[in-house]
């Protein structure tokens, strides 16, 4: 096995450490932007390096319709399709497809969708998840999940949950199966992929136990939590997450998917998770929604008109060593292409930076220390309410 | 003055040299990218630098409406404001005046026209034109011409740059009232501009011959030559430069104002033309027009879908040594905004290396032989045709 994950130290529930994958390695608790067609929207993949990403998320969904899984095998796998050399984690497709709302059914044997695009009709089964993402050849793949919606009954969780869990297993063995070379037609573009389980269980938390214990029976590398970030409160995403946490293997690593706003990951690190992905830093940029050290900053607020001060002074970003609110201002509202991109490169960093700092944080033990300060200053009224 | 035009060396009518202007040096023959409203279309400045641009273009028109002439020279003028520190030319906001059909008014004292943001009434000027790129302390600046639709027929042509001539007449005068200090609500953000002239007439040389006359006899530090590349054959705007350069005085910078293709500009250099600008290597960018040494590629052609290959094998740019034809398709159908900037990238730098070897070769006496072989190469069938 290619993927290993290291931990190096603790702090309180906090960890600091490392996973290796065939296309190097990556420090955690990590952030992952989002490149969901192959792309982190609005930024060059120069440009999410150096911000500090270390691993970027590709969506498996998208990729497998344009430009198509095979396609992509045919031509290396993603890494080389898309020239980023570093690490890659895809999803499984799931989320996307269950989001589809009246263009989709599920059904035990897999999801029956229609194309956003287009219109076409494909099936994604469990065993299908797998395939394409052998294809894509990601250094970490997910396992085909069920996105329950937020609320739901307990009685619909419990089913969901219990059909994750069946697919989990069928993913599991699909994957033994390409790693046997058992599997004729499917290129598997990185034989050293690894495949993390995901628990659901919406936020009832015998369900969620119930789901740990099954996923970890399944076996992978390392375990996701899903179906959190989808509307329920902050505390109640905590709580889950803390008691959810404590059902997972410390020797594995542990990733809230989807998860969140900076608070979010600096709380849920707090709680022993290792890794994130979110839109949030990009698509907030491509709004004019800006991240600060002093709170969210809105560009499109008159009162930056005549601002020279940079977004954020504490920022070594491109666009806060180079540019003043008044110019971003002037970019956003003129509609500028290259907004979306200054934008951009400042979010990124700001979530790649809070995360170097939390490790920093850790290693150091001053974690909770870190925490109070930066939910102080963060979490202030934004200047712009 | 700080505006300084030295002449290195000929072959034939090409011109190799440089001028000084107060944020440095620029090598001619120049391309200009166009930066509309303060920043070249998908390109952040650090790209354009690295494509090798000496200088860029703003456009008055857009910078006086939004975010404003004024509020730039409280921020210290245009350099300072789009974080741009190397020299900046300015059209005077006559070409998108005249654009702007049906919503503007044409007398002699100047140009009346309605606001394409917000409806909202103006009056330019040639002394306005002269206040605004005052206050927005371009390197250069241009006056205020009439610009003519493509035919006109030889009377209009003749009164239109009658009255082309008399403003340039009156915005010297501004411009010398400018720098004595006479004129109290300017604030002059950059002492050391230049002015340049414009020679109008169309395409019928006897007015171009008179035309050249009167602006040489208003006196400025270079001279542009307008009103071309508007929809003429490129033969008849070809002759025009040719016949029109002649009548221009041999120390003093040349700009074809709007041209062109890559072979306008290897066309025109041979001519004597010193000076280009053209929104047509960042808007074909956008559109998936690509400019390479072997011809024309459209990147949206399915033939490209599973090409390794780089765009343009010999280019040195970030797209092309980084990306394939089969990603950057992919980017462009999936209207990812990094194909936009990855595709300006790639036009500007083939632009701008094109210069170089311009430059290159009148400093080796080898332009004939360069421009043979550029046309052979370059104006080739595209292979999407």
């Amino acid at each position: 096995m290619s993927f290993r994950f290291t931990l190096a130290s603790t702090d309180g529930a906090a960890r600091r450490g490392r996973f290796e994958t065939p296309h190097g390695v990556v420090e955690t608790p990590a952030f992952m932007p989002v490149g969901t067609q192959g792309s982190v929207k609005a930024a060059l993949h120069r440009d999410v390096e150096a911000a500090g990403a270390q691993i970027i998320l590709g969506n498996t969904y998208h990729l497998f319709l344009r430009p198509g899984d095979e396609l992509i095998a045919r031509l290396g796998g993603l890494h080389r399709f898309i020239g980023w050399s570093r690490p890659i984690l895809t999803d499984s497709g799931g989320f996307q497809v269950f989001s589809l709302a009246d263009r989709r059914v599920i059904r035990e044997e897999g999801a029956e969708f229609q194309s956003h695009l287009d219109g076409t009709r494909h099936m994604l089964t469990p065993e299908r998840a797998v395939d394409i993402q052998a294809r894509l050849g990601s250094d970490i793949a997910m396992v085909l999940d069920e996105c329950l919606a937020y609320p739901a009954t307990e009685e619909d969780a419990a089913a969901s949950m219990r059909r994750s869990a069946r697919w989990a297993v069928r993913c599991r063995r699909r994957l033994e199966a390409l790693r046997a070379g058992e599997v004729a037609d499917v290129t598997v573009s990185n034989p050293g992929q690894a495949q993390f389980g995901i628990v659901q269980g919406g936020v009832f938390q015998p369900l969620r136990d119930d789901s740990a214990g099954l996923t970890v029976e399944a076996g992978f590398e390392g375990y996701a939590i899903g179906g959190l970030s989808v509307g329920e409160p902050a505390d109640v995403m905590y709580a889950v997450v803390d008691a959810t946490v404590r059902q997972l293997p410390a020797a594995q690593p542990r990733y809230l998917m989807g998860a969140g706003t900076p608070q979010d990951l600096v709380e849920c690190v707090a709680r022993g998770i290792d890794m994130f992905d979110c839109v949030m830093p990009t698509r907030n940029a491509r709004n004019g929604q800006l991240f600060t050290s002093q709170g969210r900053v809105n560009i499109r607020n008159a009162r930056y008109a005549e601002d020279e001060r940079p977004l954020d002074p504490g920022c070594r970003c491109h666009t806060c060593r180079h540019h003043s609110r008044a110019y971003l201002r002037h970019l956003f509202m003129a509609g500028e292409l290259s907004a979306f991109a200054l934008n951009t490169l400042h979010n990124l960093t700001f979530y790649l930076d809070t995360m170097e700092r939390i490790r920093h944080a850790i290693a150091f033990r001053t974690f909770d220390t870190f925490r109070q300060e930066f939910l102080g200053s963060v979490s202030r009224l934004p200047p712009d309410s």
